[in-house]
């Protein structure tokens, strides 16, 4: 019988800071990166790959908290992890100590989502199957065990979540047919960056169009003047029938939102994205009423799904943008992918970063097929950043996601990537001053003999 | 000019889970830990020691991450850092790379709040003056300035701020001396955990009332029927006219949280403390509209001034009790304590823990003079342990903290207790299974030479 054997953790970062890739009104400057993780085990044919998202600086405390994470899961028999997703996750979680450092949120749960990210790519790539067709092929009951339905009950019960699924059962195949055809929908935010300037923005906006896409975003909330030139650019680039979306990245009042989206509705903006603090249920509910027919859209910071419930509740989104990695993996997905169904809110997950839109792919295609059945106002990002640093990349045609078909949840790096990538030791950072610092850091940190040696200090 | 030329980091854990001190419903073993940091300066004398709390495993994930919230202060000139501590809070709060990891919440905003403890530390020691004392000697301008009002002003605008704070500044020397005489009144957790037998439980109800106590608290949650009996015992002991607190610990859901506490409601507990997820507003809110006369309190994993901000538009919580260490430092206390003052909700703070009374006495202290002006329904946590790990340590008569006259925020560890309980260092854990096993990690833990040479997976 397989055992867990290792894990080896890397802080893997990429210099996107250099190009503004990724610029917006509260991230000017973000190194898109991930704290990744490579189960092990005896045979060395099975392992599994996951990661946490970031954007530089604190991928390192990531790092050392998956680490932590991991340890439990040395020694376990793969059969017992990857035959029971739901009772692994409770476990991992379970940890009471770990949990006072969120509860489920922050490094440690962005830590418990690659570990168990890991967990899941492993018990698909044993199955040889793709992430997606693994849940499509769990039964309605296997499905809820999987689900963190915890603190929930309050508006999504278990037998609610298995009738959700159950009376999509039949019809199953029709949608897989669908996707099979024609991919799953999705947009862009590759032309949109704050950084850009307005003749790179009207050539991306243009590129997009000829690729296919109906739906374009663009990031806003720096100087509303810029907004005003910026939206009626691509506005004019795309035509009334194209879908506009906005998004402030969180830098937002409450009141404020309100009065900026009011200015910039007249481009008829789809929905204005992240407009206040990502925690503000009763913030957003406020911004949707006032801006209608403006939708309102969060959930790339959305901490667990014990938020994503009020928000539900609250009626305060229209689109619900979970992210593969700030929730706790497919666990948490799966339960707030069952409440969206319950409260026919459209999942439209958040992508880009590094490996976001490999992972978000799975998961739409699961909710399509088996959740929602419905593709009625649903869109997922896309990104065209990094994905050449994955062994499985995701493939976009004509503004859609083929559906993927390696084997695991393509969370895969490249070995070469490590090699060049790693945080400080990797080839590209050793090069530069930022490494060389964190490797002087890092190798003066052994701290311990200085302690026994009573040379702290004393006052 | 002295500048802040270092900073020392410390993971201090106490074997606490040996005595079943601090066990409740949902932490059945916490090992309380301090994440402790010194900010050093070219003047030997002054300093600014600070921490977080923790129960464990993942102190040293805080630590890690106080070192990387400490690395902006190295430098800085220190008549600057603690001159405008509302502009240093900003400063180190606005790394938008961290923020990533939150925002404002779980390890990074710990850590956000264990640095600007340590500043609060410093600036206070610096005057010669208690940290209460430096925040009643402040303008309701200076005030205002350093607490952290973004995202509030949909609830609470500059000027409503500064209009609580100015209207109780004539008659603050009255209550100034009213505490002077009769310190501001506290309650006892260090009866009710949920790991003592019945009999220390009567015993140490019965020492509490001896003590001058007239509010005690019980840990409820695991078990309906032990709790009817421990109930029984405690309002035995009590008598009718005493206060009886009940705490879950966050383990109900939001329907099984109504059912038990009506069940316990025959006892006539003045509130139920964490009944469910911290982060459930919506669930508080029917929670508290269910269960009345029984009030609804919790905050010590109120992650951030938003959740606060919500708590009390929703009108969701009877009590809200803030925690120094959860939030991130004086900075957002300031701002929850005057979102209460406007709703009219008391803040009686957590306490216990390793430190956390030693801190909330200041914030109490400061609430009452400045902000709430009021004493009615007002109680601060106290727990007796750990308080002789404190150069400064509280002091506690007749069920009352005394007013701290030391220079500074009472946050500093004795040398001897980071001597002995540095984890894994110190002298107690290095004798210990789990120390040597953590210095062995390590020891072994400085991978870049083998990265360097390759020596990694070839998948």
């Amino acid at each position: 019988m397989p055992q867990i054997t290792g894990y080896e953790v890397f802080d893997v970062r990429f210099p996107t800071s250099l190009s503004a890739d990724g610029s917006d009104a509260m991230n000017k400057d973000g190194d898109y990166s991930a704290a990744y993780v490579v189960l092990t085990t005896d045979d060395p044919a099975l392992y599994g790959c996951g990661f946490t998202f970031t954007i530089g600086r604190g991928n390192d405390i990531c790092s050392a908290a998956i680490e932590l994470r991991s340890r439990p899961l040395l020694g376990q028999s793969v059969a017992e992890v990857c035959g029971d997703l739901g009772g692994t996750y409770r476990a991992l979680k379970s940890d009471s100590q770990l949990r006072w450092l969120g509860p489920d949120k922050g490094v440690e749960h962005l830590a418990l989502g690659a570990v168990m990210n890991a967990v899941w790519d492993m018990a698909a790539r044993r199955q040889g199957k793709p992430l997606w067709r693994l849940l499509v092929d769990m039964t309605p009951e296997e499905v809820v065990d999987a689900a963190d339905l915890s603190y929930l009950s309050d508006v999504l019960t278990r037998e609610e979540a298995l009738g959700i699924l159950t009376q999509l059962v039949p019809s199953r195949g029709e949608r897989l047919a669908t996707l099979q055809q024609d991919g799953y929908p999705c947009y862009t935010t590759s032309a949109g960056w704050l950084g850009y300037s307005d003749e790179k923005l009207r050539r991306l906006c243009q590129e997009a169009v000829d690729q296919g896409y109906r739906h374009i975003k663009l990031k806003v909330g720096a100087s509303l003047e810029d907004d005003i030139r910026r939206l009626g650019i691509a506005r004019e680039v795309i035509g009334d029938g194209g879908n506009l979306m906005i998004d402030a990245n969180q830098v937002w009042e409450v009141p404020q939102a309100i009065e900026w989206v009011r200015e910039l509705a007249k481009f008829n903006p789809l929905w204005i994205e992240e407009p206040t603090s990502p925690d503000d249920i009763l913030g957003h509910a406020a911004i949707r009423k006032a801006v209608q027919p403006v939708g309102v859209a969060t959930g790339e910071h959305g901490m667990n799904r014990v938020l994503f419930k009020q928000l539900f509740q609250a009626q305060a989104i229209d689109y619900c943008q979970l992210d593969a990695c700030r929730l706790a993996s497919v666990n948490e997905v799966l339960a707030v992918q069952l409440m969206a169904a319950k409260f026919g809110v459209p999942v439209c997950p958040h992508a880009g970063g590094v490996g976001l839109c490999e992972l978000v792919q799975h998961l739409s295609i699961f909710d399509f097929i088996a959740v929602s059945g419905d593709l009625t106002d649903r869109v997922t990002e896309f990104v065209d950043h990094l994905h050449e640093h994955f062994v499985d990349p995701c493939i976009v045609t004509d503004g859609a996601y083929v559906l993927p078909s390696a084997p695991g949840y393509s969370a895969q790096l490249q070995e070469s990537t490590l090699q060049e990538y790693a945080f400080p030791w990797g080839s590209y950072w050793a090069g530069t001053g930022a490494g060389k610092a964190e490797q002087a850091r890092k190798l003066s940190g052994v701290t311990g003999a200085a302690f026994a040696a009573g040379q702290i200090g004393d006052r």
